[in-house]
């Protein structure tokens, strides 16, 4: 089997797309998460662009990855500069990383129009910053800005720059097609164009999906000879996104035979791309390919009958087999592995079969049904498997709360305030609290009603807060699903409510949130 | 330039995507949406398969199209089944439409493990029923479900049911890659196959978007010699969608030259695309081609520079030819055309350069900014447009407001109350009312509190109320938009209200759907 490279670029490129941000402990915790899918190259931002970005390179060197090489990115050095002497290329060097992507222009109207300089000059500053880069013991991957643009304008030239990059000891030479207005067919004839002029390189393929082809344009440049592809795991990148790595995944390696991460790895291709979502924050629509949650759902009676029958007959691969499930058959028992390993880490001696494990599975599904999803939120989920399994009790009751929200002045449209009573064994506290909305409001009426008998919860405070409306369809039955991320200052954790509104939705989260710290202080061994 | 016909399956393909459904009243507004746009065939569903669908296919008789024909879908007779004595094929030519579409199985497993007949018996199902309504004057359009699998696994076979259909009258034989799972090499070459024996009848295509290819085996397809691309306007269907016809359309008709629809159509396409969005409730991802919010934005320092440079440096069309618009500019005059064409239905005088054009585009540029978003709200717009024109005075205003929630018990596990207080002129009037949540009780109290003044408030209702939160990332910034519709028994109109919190936007969505009933009763003429 061949391999193809892939090299992700969620935390660079995919940084670039509108609303999304990416604190420096999120882009480890991406990092880490397509480290262990196997994903080769990880290419995490450019040191100089911006302080985040510089602490993540300072943070991440001690850091040992299993698969990945970390990459920085940047430009060639200025016009009329010396690479030595450009701080931008100094700066891309001094991440320290394995390897380094530096792009540079390969569309002559780009060189002449944009960055204004002479076409002679863009070979000097590619083959030169490359030169230099490669001295420095990096494994330089070239990016060919507008390559297929720039191949169509002017081939002659466009087959310099990746000469000059290959002078300066490119070890890769990438196709960009970064405005992703190409027709599948041009990307087809120009790979394999330049595989034929340069047949001992790696050929690299980046797209971008303005014409809705990024993977197929991708697979094409694969079929073409290119083995090293570029894209973010879930798609998101400027504009309309970059290719999806995670659909090409699935396409190289469980369609057309190609190696892309090790073999028992595909099973975690569902569960990665979720994990990466709740951290990015992005809501994956739930018709993405080989990940969403309604990829093998079968809603047309037929269909459903024909899945019953023979599930090939509507199914174009099993779900498991990217660690995803058919969602009809609420018997079926896809999904209970990977509960049992979670299982087992709280109560070893379970196996598939054990009474138990069968009652935490029926369980989640209704909860599941319900709206709640517990990627990201694992604190919630072992908070469920102790209620579960009989190993739990409440530390506190919230008896009763009130929200009485009211019309503003012109500055403060809306005023929030939230009066909460609990019982802790047999004493009761009533408290009542401000807050910039009425869920604010009612975290701090919550806390500030507990501190008294759990001085530790003086000391957390939330840290994220997310909320998603499952189905708008009924208004009045729409689910409402709240996220939280909570930290002490040394350890966080999150938790997940669903109700049918966001006050309720939040009061589940915020509870669990709070119960995780109180079990934390008491059992000092549990790690959440 | 060669044709392509479009053929949309929204209402019938589309509606077996999860979470989608459609009211008879939403399926209209598509279909007549679609028929603006210039799509060829519009298939709207089964008269059998519920009353709903018998319903639409009674109204929409009478309907004249402009450029679409309505299709009506159904399967072959059924094993042994005379097709004149099989209540299906009946009950489908009963619909009354132009043209049918008619599916049967090409793949050989699916007839023998599936349906579970003779091959031979499933070609004369075929044959025949295709026969019997071609008998009937329809035009007759063959769905070969899993054609690409069925070739892939007995070539003969597929190519025997496309002759059967052939014979029986079809013009036009669609490939259906109905589990979504080919890779575009071989749709090329399947399809070129089937051109190759079938070259004097119409061959169309039909995937599906499983692995992510879907618009691009679309175009492999055309490019092998299909002239009538099957698909959803936005892509949403089973599984993981059909293809997206918006963005084949996009493809097609600006970088393949192919014709599909009337050319000065294509500047309708976010247009047609977003209205039919908040008809089905969906939410569009902002990365959307063609269409999408982001579709044009630039991030990127290097990019913003190079599109105020030349916009083809980065932008792969002009957003404009779509009816998109760059998102970066605040001082670009794209959509003032759009815009005007509004203006001029209240103002009849205002020209591009009128000092109000400047002003209300400007009003509205801050308003998308802050979240407003007018498709699917025209009433919110029109109220906009006389405010900022002086052609507005408020019927009433809202001194104040109050919202109370308590936990319940069991079964009602919060409970919502509101205070509303008004004012009409220099009469004051305050009521309360109990909700099924803070929303709906605030809708009630507001209505109860104006009747006695507007006596007209009494008659109308809801009929439709959705809920997105449009950036999640920060909780206490999220924004959030609501959308309203509201009739009064003899017209419908909707409203949009964006807020920090979910009350403050209801509150601006409900004070515009009453204040246009009040219009409306005072300004017989005025249509919203």
């Amino acid at each position: 089997m061949s391999k193809v490279a892939l090299f992700d670029s969620s935390l660079r490129d995919g940084a670039q797309a509108e609303g999304i941000t990416f604190s420096v402990e999120d882009k480890i915790k991406i990092l880490k998460s397509l480290d262990a899918l196997g994903i080769d190259y990880v290419e995490a931002g450019n040191p100089t662009s911006n302080p985040k970005d510089l602490e993540f390179f300072q943070r991440v060197g001690q850091m040992r990855l299993e698969n990945a090489k970390l990459v920085a990115f940047g430009s060639t050095c200025h016009k009329g500069c010396d690479p030595q002497e450009d701080t931008y290329v100094n700066a891309l060097l001094s991440a320290q990383t394995r390897a380094v992507a530096i792009f540079g222009k390969s569309w002559d109207f780009h060189v002449t129009d944009i960055i204004r300089t002479t076409l002679e000059e863009n070979l000097r500053m590619i083959r030169e910053t490359i030169r230099y880069a490669a001295s420095r013991d990096r494994e330089v991957i070239f990016d060919a800005e507008h390559f297929f643009d720039g191949y169509k304008n002017h081939p002659e030239y466009a087959m310099q720059t990746l000469a000059a990059a290959r002078e300066g000891g490119a070890s890769c030479l990438v196709l960009c097609d970064t405005n992703g207005g190409c027709m599948p067919g041009e990307i087809r004839r120009i790979v394999a164009a330049v595989k034929e002029k340069f047949p001992d390189v790696s050929i690299g393929i980046h797209c971008h999906n303005d014409c809705g082809l990024a993977v197929g344009n991708s697979l094409e440049a694969v079929l073409a000879g290119a083995d090293h592809v570029q894209g973010t795991f879930l798609g998101f990148g400027e504009r309309c996104g970059n290719a999806s790595l995670c659909t090409i995944l699935g396409d190289l390696q469980l369609k057309m035979g190609y190696e892309c991460v090790p073999k028992e790895k595909m099973t975690e291709l569902t569960q990665t791309a979720r994990y990466i979502a709740e951290i990015a924050n992005i809501t994956l629509t739930e018709k993405e390919p080989f990940i969403g949650r309604s990829s093998f759902s079968h809603k047309g009676g037929m269909h459903i009958d024909g899945v019953n029958k023979n599930p090939k007959s509507f199914e174009h691969i099993p779900p498991e087999s990217v660690g995803n499930s058919r969602r009809f058959l609420m018997s079926e028992v896809a999904g209970r592995g990977y509960l049992l390993n979670k299982l087992q880490r709280l109560v070893p001696n379970l196996t598939k079969e054990s009474e138990e494990t069968r009652r935490m599975m029926d369980r989640l599904k209704e909860l599941e049904h319900e709206g709640y999803q517990f990627e990201g939120a694992e604190s919630s989920f072992e908070l469920l498997v102790r209620k579960e399994l009989g190993k739990y009790r409440p530390f506190f009751e919230i008896e009763d709360f009130k929200i009485i929200g009211e019309a503003g002045g012109e500055d403060t449209p809306f005023s929030a305030y939230a009066m909460v009573k609990v019982r802790v064994d047999d004493q009761v506290k009533i408290t009542a609290a401000e807050g910039d909305g009425p869920v604010n409001a009612l975290d701090k009426a919550l806390r500030e009603s507990l501190e008294g008998f759990f001085p530790a919860l003086r000391n957390i405070y939330l840290t994220d807060y997310k909320v998603r409306i499952l189905d708008t369809r009924e208004a009045t039955a729409a689910i409402v699903r709240v996220l939280i991320e909570t930290t002490d200052g040394r350890e966080k954790w999150s938790t997940v409510g669903v109700s049918t509104d966001i006050i309720g939705a939040s009061l589940k989260a915020l509870v669990d949130s709070l119960e995780i710290k109180l079990i934390k202080d008491v059992e000092q061994h549990v790690t959440f």
